[in-house]
């Protein structure tokens, strides 16, 4: 909750309750050529690297039919972010805003989501391309991307729109 | 494990981790028409119904902003689904397929993934549609949707491609 993540002027930090609610089991490993958040992409549409999802042998039957998928959600464990602060000043944005309407790697339940493009899979490995995450970052999931429910490109961010950097 | 959600013929269960790697705080309340499960819609593009989600007050502050996002992802936990069906054969599908390559409540990681239109705000209350969960599942996070890398109308499922019902 300090140095790098720690709270800045404006930002507000909350008391996390004592316990936890439910339980994660991380099911894998995502590979990615980033080993320093500086180097990482700003989000995975700008990201053309190949990036790999290595599945824990247990959940590898969980595959199958995968390969005819097109497009996946992505859900993984922001394991290294701070989690109490819910009013945040992201450095390439001037304001204050709350945690839910940023995509900010800092939340309450720091669950990353990322849409990418199945590019093969080998075994127990998947290669796909859209990911921005630090490398060895924990896996949670893996969904078909259906666009019939998943897609809306008519979605607008009303504060993204008027505050983009020039 | 067993009852509505045990495994069928042709579905593989497997033994889970003893422990967790992480934990989850449930950040409020889902708040839907459907007490039953047989009574939900089968996906949220279906469910018209205008839903709630009650943010808990500690973490209320996040919301600033959200009021001029247009769609929403909900993240949510499917807090009765069975955790170790990694081939499952789905109602109205008839073949055994992994569960990465299926929308499944039940997957190792309960986590649900929704888009919602985000029809308004009211201290700490979200009216949206969207929705198909059951009254009262536990609520993990909230996204705005940035159209730019959420969404996919070119994105295709193979399987379902060939095996949708007449």
């Amino acid at each position: 909750m300090t140095g790098e993540f720690g709270p800045r002027e404006g930002e507000t930090a909350i008391d996390l309750p004592a316990g936890h609610d439910a339980g994660l089991y991380f099911i894998g490993r995502i590979r990615t050529p980033w080993t320093r958040r500086e180097d990482c992409p700003k989000n995975g549409r700008e990201a053309s690297d190949v990036c790999f999802l290595d599945i824990d042998p247990r959940y590898a039957q969980g595959l199958r039919d995968v390969a005819g998928v097109s497009h996946l959600h992505v859900l993984y464990w922001m394991d290294k972010a701070p989690r109490n602060l819910v009013v945040q000043k992201p450095r390439h944005y001037g304001a204050a805003r709350g945690v839910f309407a940023l995509r900010s790697p800092a939340r309450p339940n720091p669950i990353a989501l990322s849409v990418v493009d199945l590019l093969g899979v080998e075994g127990n490995r998947l290669a796909v391309r859209g990911l921005d995450c630090l490398d060895g970052t924990p896996l949670l999931d893996i969904k078909p991307y259906f666009a019939s429910t998943d897609s809306r490109p008519e979605a607008t961010v009303g504060w993204h729109a008027s505050s983009r950097r020039a």
